[in-house]
């Protein structure tokens, strides 16, 4: 089976100019397929603020009226995507800027309302994953470039969580795939100690996750992306790493010190 | 050779969600290989306005500085490009919203600095267009969306306008397809009387274009387009059509009174 990285990178790394031109070096470089996943960072935040809309996040999500819809598609699918894109191909990278609409790749499901209405929300119908022309795309050299916005095939755009499609794309893609997923961010890895860089835990198992989060010292904001990763794993994902943006090259290389792995104990 | 339908819609179109459904009804149950080129609409005025900038417009150019091209990205990239691509998939037509960056699809180049400096805008090279994965994308029936944003390779983003990458992308086709160019916007086709849309001109040859427009009788808002399309019949495009946007499906029949078509005469 052919290897392939699918890579998230987060929203602090996409709003900082240098960063994430260093980080799209060292992605550009890496040889094999390969797929990233990108974030939205601050700019939705900002332009809502701009145009008088308060965004209200719950739970790490951002809750999504018909405004604040067109504000994310806008900054996810417009902007950054095609920043990230442009980036990349002068560096030679064939890439391609999509969104879960674009060729039916990610088709989702709009959130029901419970406890909380997240409006234009979506969640991944994960095993509906369109990795056909994806993969058709990979093998044409083409480098796809997904932005967080999905649909519900009927017409509705959807704000879909950056750190979920990657998962779900991994996951897919594990039926065919030697897959390594990589969560790359801010931070150099899950930290025992969320103010202490140094404490980066190298291993992390499923077991000592489940111990760690019980214990209540796994930082609240880091639970979604390791549910994320471990949902990977469980699905055949041959290995999950989580690490700093400017790590990325070094966790492809399954380095030493390149942040946290993360392994699946088999019951 | 297969047929192709490139098929451009005009920005006041796209900007009226009754008429844009309308016409992406027709378009989606248009059968055979095809694609579309948006313009932007007022959506990037409205937000330029809003956000306090206020745009300038030269010949029916905008002029884009740094500020206003993150706002054309935003809105032609971004919000016009996956609504138009939710919508049609929504009608099982399997779109894909591109950019000319994208695949890089369409290298163009900065306009240089003359008697006007236009900013972030792009000037379509003509003579690259990746009509190899573009037509890889129409085998496979996915059908390109294209929104009129480019690059010059080197990583900057530029605004391109959208009647003219119709016009290079029909040309390009050309060698390999037999390219119908359709222009779809809100009027009948070429007026003699722009006051009247019953004075539509059924058919017009490059020789009575250089007439007509000697005698001051074409409006200056439709010289640049039918620049273009008499620029993609020299390069070889079967026909060009004119036409409104709910009429795409009569000038894709080829039938009467579905706007005007145009010839060239050969010299």
């Amino acid at each position: 089976m052919e290897n392939l990285y699918v890579i998230k990178i987060g929203g602090n790394i996409v709003d900082d100019e240098k960063q994430l031109k260093a980080f799209l070096e060292q992605f550009a470089a890496l040889e094999g397929e390969k797929l990233l996943v990108h974030g939205g960072g601050k700019a939705a935040t900002e332009l809502s603020r701009t145009l008088g809309i308060i965004p209200e996040i719950i739970e790490g999500r951002r809750v999504t009226d018909a405004d604040t819809l067109k504000i994310v598609t806008m900054v996810y699918a417009g902007l950054v995507n095609k920043t990230i894109v442009a980036g990349l191909q002068a560096l030679h990278c064939n890439a391609i800027g999509l969104t879960g609409v674009d060729g039916n790749c990610i088709p989702a499901t709009q959130r029901e309302v419970k406890e909380i209405n997240y409006g234009f929300v979506g969640d991944v119908n994960a095993g509906e994953l369109n990795t056909t022309t994806l993969g058709a795309f990979l093998e044409k050299g083409l480098v796809p470039i997904i932005a967080p916005i999905t649909h519900d095939r009927k017409g509705q755009l959807l704000n879909t969580n950056a750190d979920t499609i990657a998962a779900c794309l991994a996951a897919a893609f594990a039926k065919t795939h030697n897959v390594k997923l990589i969560y790359c961010f801010e931070k150099a890895g899950v930290l025992r100690d969320v103010d202490d860089e140094q404490s980066v835990i190298d291993r992390l198992s499923s077991f000592e996750y489940e111990k760690l989060k019980q214990e209540g010292i796994i930082s609240k904001g880091m639970l979604p992306k390791l549910d994320n990763a471990f949902f990977a794993l469980k699905q055949g994902v041959d290995s999950v790493y989580i690490t700093h943006a400017l790590k990325v090259a070094d966790a492809m290389a399954e380095k030493n010190n390149s942040g946290t792995l993360l392994y699946q104990i088999n019951e």
